[in-house]
């Protein structure tokens, strides 16, 4: 074992401390088609402490630093470079809810299903909703993750009031707290949220619960055609009837999850025959009678939009169909996509978007199947395609017709090591020229996360 | 005229280049105990490229430069020191208002008095209303202006989508954009959100609008002490009845500001002469026959919890009662208050921070008044202190109280030039490191507002 190996045991004791070699598994996330390569060590610190020390070590070895939440991001985020230390953060998981400011203080390897569970005890929830709920607090704050429920709520940074985070320098900064706002010098809070372990390594982290909202209602509706669905999104989200996910689907993905979930929705043959895509929109509520009225609003608004029929959804089939959505990704793995894409548009361009990938698509003789956070214009494709230069190719046109539409390269999943390169081709030149000082000024030597997120020039 | 003075002159026109000795009410905002000096020159570009070229001007001559918005300010953000550049954003009022993305683009000029209108006529409304509605987009952004309504709809930087801004070296900065969400590197967006003029010149903001809400109802609530009315609050929020507004005043401020606008109430002399303080909540809505019921389970909450009795207001009264809440500093200016102190604390923790705040005054003799968006934690108080040691103390430890409870400095007015100096003894070690980085990364020759917001160290 190396010099640094010996002081990382010594730091965290022996079981803490694995060789890369022996723990594969955390060397990289989820993403289809990121490389990654050995880790020299995987490491698991108990405390803030611990995270100085390990920080301390990595710094005087030259070390490069990769930090790991869960490794369900599909962006090679947690990507090990060789060599790496990979810090993994399920040791610190605990979990306070505070019921009168309705905050929750967590530790940064806390899944979303475990902070939802204690919230859900107090009456409140935590709404972020990625299709994952093993996520970790840590990685989600990392990635600023998005999810169904965003078009309500927010996607992670809406909820993250608090951060403790560990600089290089091995600086512990403790940022915001169980406040609800605060305007005291710039915001590390949202600097740090949505950094992917570039800048620092979060520590703890303090979020907003909100109350938890009995009553849900879901209706499926079918569309003719792409332009037609996603016009009806901007009037479902600017109705004021505020719904709690307006998802998107086209119709082979659509077919795909309610294969795999073995689920029928009883819609009548012709019906599906017609539609070329299809939304799915939850309403939330204290009061059924008022949900119920919301949703006959919703169902006219819908019908007027242009589906030919809107079907409401018994809770067992609404539950799910949410639960197959949430699993589409696994889903299109199982049938081989070579790569998944998250881009996001204005609103009011998705139609435009789509129609164009699928273009891009049939030009490399690419399969481009989607579904997405409709509400949020954030749209993400399953691309079929063997040949690794057409794949490439399909990828990065498609992401350069989604900036070319005011859209950015990632909308939730982060740039990782996936669109590092993507957005230093299609970023703009001034933002990146910010993301570079602040990068250099808080990691001179480049030793948090190199080679994801924004590159150095 | 300075060399300087003539390349202004030569860019922008004789017209938008005053001295600054002609312009003595563009040297300072309306905070009541900030000095200012005179500025050298206090100029009006008209486009983006004008603000290049004033920084670059600015930059060769070593010259500072304060961004002014409309002076609104209550932390001497905009108070020029003697020789600086003032930059007056009043001929950059472009208004797009987008009604399908439901965003709009403006210029950092515009009032959040004309965003609102030209929103209005589509059925939307830009929701952040601090109490001035003459105070400007480019104002707000940089200071993260909260009021009222930011315990249903959030504070200005959860409604800012996109910036444009200029850096001191004249890099153009194109961040954010049409879109509902982003996760493409770091939020550049956030980041110059709040950062007072400090980091970048703020040129166009794109800002989410809201479906405007046409049922109002407002209800006025005594209650016979403070931790009963606070205690009040923290259910009142966590209810779900997601009020619009939750504010809190103290017997005197209410006894002032009613005085001030000739209003009577019609509580009755003995529920008022047992009424140390009171809460107004407000209610909005779709549904007339919803927000009635609403306020109808509101009012038997506030009951529960305290209240001797509830007051629904009739609508011109409510409307009056706002408005002479927002105009609570110009009615305690009146009054000859000394300062006006703005701390956000913990929501659970501002029944204990008001007590102590009035023990600190009594201890300097101060008089202590307050009220606040109390929905948020955030209090707001005038401090009567004719002698200057007095008052500074009395500022000092009621700052330093506040961050004791775990709050901050400023909850919305920012830290301007009135709180460098706390922020810098009080704040987090660890934040004001990460700030001080990144300002000098950004900023390194500190030619951006110097004196205000974060200390170089
Ligand atoms: C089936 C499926 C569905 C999904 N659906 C969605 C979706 O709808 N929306 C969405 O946004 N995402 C979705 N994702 C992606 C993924 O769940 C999110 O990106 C999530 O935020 C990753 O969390 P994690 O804990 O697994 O992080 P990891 O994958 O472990 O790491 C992600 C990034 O965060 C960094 N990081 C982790 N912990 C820390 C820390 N403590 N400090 C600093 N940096 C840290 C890592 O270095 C890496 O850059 C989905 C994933 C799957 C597998
Ligand atoms: C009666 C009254 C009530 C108020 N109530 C509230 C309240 O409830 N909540 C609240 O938050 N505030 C309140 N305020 C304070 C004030 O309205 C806000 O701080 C507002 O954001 C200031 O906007 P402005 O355009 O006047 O900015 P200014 O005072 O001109 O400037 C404020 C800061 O922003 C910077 N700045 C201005 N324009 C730009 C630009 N284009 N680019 C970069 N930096 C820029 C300045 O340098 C300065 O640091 C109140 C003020 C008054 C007078």
């Amino acid at each position: 074992m190396s010099d640094l190996g010996h002081r990382l045991v010594e730091l965290l004791g022996a079981a803490h401390v694995l060789e890369g070699t022996d723990s594969p598994d955390d060397a990289h996330d989820e993403s289809l088609a990121v490389a990654h390569g050995t880790p020299a060590f995987v490491v698991r610190p108990a405390s803030t402490a611990d995270v100085v020390g390990i920080v301390a070590a990595c710094r005087e070895s030259g070390t490069p630093i990769v930090a790991r939440g869960s490794g369900t991001g599909l962006s090679g985020g947690a990507n090990a470079p060789d060599g790496a230390v990979v810090v993994c953060f399920d040791r610190l998981t605990d979990v306070t809810i505070d019921d009168v400011d309705h905050v929750a203080v967590v530790g940064p390897g806390v899944t979303l299903a475990q902070l939802d569970t204690a919230a859900r005890e107090h009456g409140l929830t935590y709404p972020v909703r990625p299709g994952e709920q093993s996520a970790s607090l840590g990685g989600t704050v990392a990635t600023n993750a998005g999810g169904m429920h965003a078009v309500r709520y927010g996607v992670t940074r809406a909820h993250v009031l608090g951060l403790e985070a560990v600089l290089v320098d091995g600086t512990v900064v403790r940022a915001g707290g169980r406040l609800a706002k605060v305007s005291s010098g710039y915001d590390v809070v949202q600097l740090l949220t949505g950094s992917e372990g570039t800048l620092a390594l979060v520590t703890a982290v303090v979020v907003r619960l909100q109350p938890f909202l009995p009553v849900r209602r879901t209706v499926l509706a079918p569309f003719p055609d792409l332009p037609t669905t996603t016009a009806a999104v901007a009037r479902v989200v600017g109705s004021g009837l505020a719904p709690a996910l307006c998802e998107y689907l086209d119709d082979p993905t659509m077919e795909a999850i309610c294969a795999a979930a073995d689920l029928s929705l009883g819609i009548p043959d012709d019906v599906r025959a017609e539609a070329d895509a299809y939304l799915v929109v939850e309403l939330v509520g204290r009061r059924a009678e008022r949900v119920d009225e919301d949703l006959a609003e919703l169902g006219e608004l819908l019908t007027a939009l242009g589906a030919p029929d809107v079907y409401a959804l018994p809770e067992g089939s609404a539950r799910r169909l949410v639960e197959a959505r949430e699993q589409t990704f696994w889903t299109i793995k199982a049938r081989g996509a070579d790569e998944i894409v998250d881009v996001v548009v204005p609103r009011s361009a998705m139609a435009e978007f789509i129609g164009r990938s699928r273009e891009i698509g049939a030009a490399y003789g690419s399969r481009v199947l989607g579904c997405g956070h409709a509400g949020d214009g954030n749209v993400h494709f399953a691309v079929f395609q063997p040949d690794p230069d057409a794949l490439e190719s399909t990828l990065h046109e498609i992401l350069a017709a989604g900036v070319a539409l005011g859209g950015a390269v990632s909308g939730e999943h982060g740039v990782g090591r996936a669109k590092a390169a993507a957005l230093a081709e299609l970023g703009d030149p001034g933002a990146l020229a910010v993301m570079r000082r602040v990068r250099a000024a808080l990691d001179p030597d480049g030793l948090l996360n190199p080679g994801c997120g924004v590159t150095p020039t």
